[in-house]
Order: structure tokens, then C-alpha cells, then sequence
């Protein structure tokens, strides 16, 4: 039986992994469309392997030069209607959506719409619209199916549990590269250090997130719309090896973990074949060479973007998409070597006090909290 | 809804701890019959307490003296075959065989022909007769649900899994009190030593065999027919902590682990309602307060009875038994301090060598194996 995919951020790291996932069972795959927002040259390299049937690139300037010069004879969708579209097409049996940002909110909910699986990486989607996201899931019964390590090893500890026996879930974190650097050394944290994950090779964004504990503090909320749990369940611990990818406890006191290798082709393929595993030939974890799992707690001082995480998620209402928006824009100019590390959470911090926020919120309501916050932090820097 | 249970070695650890578990909601339970061997005082306590239908006493000098002084109205059956009346009862919904050694395999069998849910301690029953028992079960369509920590885990981490998309299940050991100690002074060690094992608190039996080893070779023939599993398929790794009760890896590579802390309730809790959990508020695994887990090949040096029983495994037909058997033999002397710790294996190796293998052997022939291995091991000592 064939399934019928489209992938949104094709060319991005989790886009490149979920064809790779793909070419394990080829013939069991109809690709719908690819989406990108500027990499035309690697999507024409996709085009040639994969065939889609159609493509969609959200930067105009892209899809104009992209016009230009293909021999692609397939659909060419451009800007965001142009994702959505792709995301929205009825043929989809299933939509990957590893776009990044605020911008994943739209495609989502068109994948949603149209009735299709969703696996989901794009976080920040759930972030700032959690609520909206999951309630038009419900109402179409379609699944969200977490593509990050964590929540897929949330997904399969709960396979085949009921979920009113669970306790609480506890993330784990890798604690990022800066785990052990003193607090008073953080104001010198170079853009080379912060890139340098020590466990996971990932896109930029992801990768500082992860430096800063915010990428934790998104899976908290998340988790928290992905497995509708109040914050008060879920718990984060430090775990430097990134082998347990996380963990459910239940009302017995008995818990479940998912192990592996930090490879996100695993999750990737279960959430292409939940509730099943695949056979992949990927490097086995292995404990005895591994020796030792060690845990800690968070330490919130030197991470206070997971401080605001979970206070932005007992606040509710736009609280999280201001976080997330805020937080968009100060790692954007982190990357661009504007701003100091420790200035990424006070700017963050700064948008939560200052921006009013509205509960239950509106999508045209979580969109205007976004772009206000977008400028009110731009403002704040300059 | 209430469920009738009939207790197969009521006073012993796991029979004194399913009692606990029946208390957390003592209104859905029906106490049908509870059995014990000699222990006749505290079966009057728990007669007193849980108020049974009827009692088994297998030792026919303690069931006279039972009768004798007793003031308990209900049924009272003798010796073995009243135990296996007791498991066989028709109005059994769901037995706990904790009875120790080979004799727990013909009430099993009265259990599993009767229908009722089968809660499986005794796992020298399915070492010895696991074929059998297996085949019975499947028969009768009745489940064998295992209640030590190790299995227990398995089975938790199988919930709502495909069994074909397991690749392989790593039982967890904790190493015993003497995985530190040089082989050269293993001739040494003590019984009281060897009584002392580090996690769990358990009857003599099996901390002795906990400390050779022979516990987890032992799990590995329950492994292979409780999950149907060929023995390459089933890995041991010695952690230490005790905390991670074993693990399932899928062909995917993902890893899926149970772990908690060393209570058998929850194990028993888990059988005894299964495949749910239930609400209980015993202590909590606090992965913090334990900051690592570690793990370790096991030494077949120091404890060469678990090499014994992969070898019995991979033979077959009555090894396991003969293995079983002249195990039992060699604890009981060496309980009785009439052996070196290190005769435990030399023992059992002697009765492999001698006593001949008969493959897929019917309950008689498995009987006459285990009573001709007993006859061998004690005129081996002498």
C-alpha cells in the first residue's frame, strides 16, 4: 500500500533525514510536494531523486529565479499560500512539517484541514498556537505525531497506554554545551561555542535553543498540548548522554523510557509508520559502551529561557507565542553576532513584561502578538 | 467488578506482598484460596485477615496439625494434590503461583487447564517444563503474565507493541553482592555473604541465586518462553543500581526500557491488573537523588551458572530441567552450609555432563529428570 507525503522544509536537516527514512521502503512512497524557502539548488538535486509532483517555495525572489532556470515540469507553488497549498492537498496520507518558527502555524493547520497525518517538528507551531493546533486536530481526528527524540519517546512509552494512568513525563536534556561552564562566564559565550552541540548536529535555530535550555522549555509545552497534561506533570532532568530520550511515569510508580542513539531517523520513521517500527539498519545503541547515564537537575540560573518557558505556560493565552516570537527574533540576532548569550533570555523576559497578553487567544490574535513582540524586541535592541 | 484470586504460597515474600497490592483496593477482590507449605501460623494470620474460602497445606504433618488446632471453617486440602485443587479451581479468575522451586509446576499446569489468568513467580516452573507450560497456555488461550522485576519490564515495555518488530531484550542484572569481588576469593564466600544482596529483599532461594547468577540464567530460559524468543535474541547486562528492569530493542534500534525502584509490588501490581496500572503511593524513582546508571558485561568467570543455563537452553529438551534441579539440590546445601559457594556450579555442570537429555520431553519424563538429577547431585556430595 502506497502513502502519499509532502514534506514542508524539505532541504532543511529534518527534511533531508525523512527522505532518507523514505528511501529504506521507496516503493512504499509517493512523494506529493517539497517546500523550501530559498535552497532551490538542493531542492533541483531532491527533484531529480524523488519526482515530486509538485513543489512549493515560500521566498518569491526564489520561486522567481527558481521559474527561471528549472526544467522541473511539475507544479511550482510560491510564498506562504503556496506551502500552505501543498500542505493542504488532498492526496496527502501524511504531512511533514519541519518548517521553522512561526511560520509553520498556517501549513499546519492546512495539513490539519485536509485530514492528513501530521508529524510534526516544527515546534515552535505548538508553542504559539498549541491550543488552536490541537483542538482542529481533534475536531478532524487526526493525529500530531512529535518528530523531536523527546516527544517520540513520550509517544512510544505511551503505546498502548491509557492515558489517564499517567503520572507525570519527565524530558530529558542534554543540557547543551554550556552544562558546566560557571554562571559568571556566560556574558562571553561566542556564536562558535553555542553552535557546538555536543550531542545532536541540527539546524542553527534548534542548535542555539538548545544552548540556551529554551528548545526544553518549548518540548514542556508541547508536551504539555501534544499529551494534554497540565505543567505541574511535566518535569525536566539533565541528562548529559542523551540516551534516555525521556521518560512516563505512571500512577504505579513503574516508568517507561525510550533509549537510543542520538539519530533522528528513529523517531522520523516511527512517526512515518506509528505505531510501528521499521527495519533500519542504523547503528545500535549500545549500553555497555556507553557505561554510564547520569542525571541532574536543571540548573535555572545559568538557563533562565526554561524558567520562562514554564512561566509563560502557566500564564497561557499568548504568553507562549510571545516567547516564542521573542525568542525568534533574539536568536536571530545571536546568530547574526548582534547580541550578547545572556541578553537572548533578558529580551525574552523584557517582551513577556512589557506586551499585554490575551487569553484564549485568536490564530489573528497569536499573529499579532508575534509581530508585535517581533518589534517591540527589535526596537528594544537598537 | 470483583476478581477471585487464589494465592499459591501465601506466607512466602511475593505471596505477603500480593496480599499488600489486594489491600490497596480490598473491595475488588475475592480471596479464594490460599496455600502454603508449612507455615501454618501465619496462614492463621492471613486467615484472620483476608478471610479465604479455602487453604492448601502441602506438608501433610503440618496440615494435621493445622486441623488439630485451627478454628477455620473453611475447606482445608492436603499436600500437593490440594494445591493443585487449590489452582485448579473454576472459580479462580486470575492465580498467583509464588511457590519455589519444581514443585510449583503441577498447580501451575491445574491453574492454566482451569482458565484462569496465570501471575507467574515461579519461574523454575517455566524453566523446567517451559515447553509444556507454554504450549498448555496457549491452548487454553490463557495469558502467563510474569511477575519478578525483569520480565515484569519486558512485558510493560511489549504493551500495545507488534512482537515481530522486537529485535532483541536485554535482561538487567544487578551482579549480585560479589560482582566486585577478584574470582580468586569466590572459594571463600560465605553464606551469610551471599544472603546479603544489595537491592532486593528476597526469600533464601533466590538470593543465592541471585548471587550465582543463576537468577538471571534462569530468566533467560523464562524470557525465551514467555516472549518466544530464540536465546540469541536475549542479551544479560549487569547494572548494578538495579534501577532499569530490563529492556526491549526494535528493529528500528529505538530501546524501550522499564525501570523503578526495587519494589516487587510493583511488578505484582502490574500481573495482578494487567495491562493497567494502578494508583499506588509507594516511594517514587527519583533519577536525581540516583545521578547514575551504570553497566557492565557480565563476568562468566566469576558466574559461570548463568553461562550453565544458556548452554541448557540452547540444548534443550530436559537440560533445563537437569540445570533446575541439580541447581535446587546445590542451594539447598549450600543453605545448609554443607558446600563451597563455588560447588554450586561444578555441581550443576557434573549433572549436565552424566544425565542424559531427552528433547521435547512429555511431564514425566521432565519429572523423572528432575528426581534422577536430585538422586545424582546428593550422591555426588557424599
Amino acid at each position: 500500500m502506497s502513502k502519499t507525503i509532502s514534506i514542508l522544509g524539505s532541504t532543511g536537516s529534518i527534511g533531508c533525514q525523512t527522505l532518507q527514512v523514505i528511501d529504506i521502503a521507496r516503493d512504499e512512497w509517493e512523494i506529493n510536494y517539497l517546500t523550501v524557502n530559498s535552497k532551490i539548488d538542493e531542492l533541483e538535486k531532491q527533484i531529480l531523486l524523488y519526482n515530486p509532483r509538485g513543489v512549493a517555495i515560500s521566498d518569491p525572489h526564489y520561486y522567481r529565479e527558481f521559474k527561471k532556470s528549472t526544467l522541473f515540469k511539475g507544479e511550482i507553488l510560491c510564498g506562504e499560500e503556496g506551502v500552505c497549498e501543498a500542505a493542504g492537498d488532498s492526496r496527502n496520507t501524511i504531512v511533514m512539517s519541519s518548517l521553522v518558527g512561526f511560520s509553520g502555524v498556517m501549513p499546519t493547520l492546512s495539513a490539519i484541514e485536509s485530514g492528513a497525518i501530521l508529524a510534526l517538528a516544527n515546534k515552535e507551531t505548538l508553542v504559539s498556537a498549541g491550543e488552536i493546533i490541537t483542538k482542529a486536530a481533534k475536531q478532524k481526528n487526526v493525529p500530531i505525531l512529535a518528530v523531536d527524540s523527546e516527544h517520540s519517546a513520550i509517544l512510544q512509552c505511551l503505546t498502548g497506554e491509557d492515558s489517564s494512568e499517567i503520572e507525570k513525563i519527565i524530558l530529558t536534556a542534554s543540557g547543551g554545551p554550556f552544562r558546566q561552564l560557571p554562571l559568571e562566564e556566560f556574558g562571553e559565550i561566542t556564536l562558535a561555542q553555542a553552535l557546538r552541540h555536543p550531542n545532536w548536529s541540527m539546524g542553527n535555530k534548534i542548535t542555539i535553543d538548545s544552548a540556551t535550555l529554551m528548545n526544553k522549555g518549548f518540548e514542556v509545552i508541547e508536551a504539555k498540548w501534544l499529551f494534554d497534561l497540565s505543567p505541574e506533570k511535566i518535569d525536566v532532568v539533565v541528562h548529559p548522554q542523551s540516551i534516555i530520550h525521556s521518560l512516563v511515569q505512571f500512577i504505579d510508580g513503574s516508568v517507561k523510557a525510550q533509549l537510543g542513539t542520538p539519530d533522528m531517523r528513529v523517531p522520523i520513521a516511527f512517526a512515518l509508520n506509528y505505531p510501528h517500527h521499521i527495519a533500519m539498519n542504523f547503528p545500535r545503541l549500545d549500553l555497555l559502551s556507553i557505561g554510564n547515564l547520569s542525571f541532574y537537575p536543571p540548573d535555572l540560573q545559568k538557563f533562565p529561557c526554561l524558567q520562562l518557558a514554564f512561566d509563560a505556560l502557566k500564564v497561557g493565552g499568548t504568553a507562549t507565542a510571545i516567547l516564542n516570537a521573542a525568542n525568534e527574533i533574539a536568536v536571530q540576532e545571536f546568530l547574526g553576532e548582534k547580541i550578547k548569550f545572556t541578553d537572548i533570555p533578558k529580551l525574552i523576559a523584557k517582551a513577556l513584561d512589557n506586551i499585554q497578553n490575551v487569553p484564549h487567544p485568536s490564530l489573528d490574535e497569536i499573529a499579532n502578538a508575534d509581530a508585535e513582540t517581533r518589534a517591540y524586541v527589535r526596537k528594544e535592541m537598537h
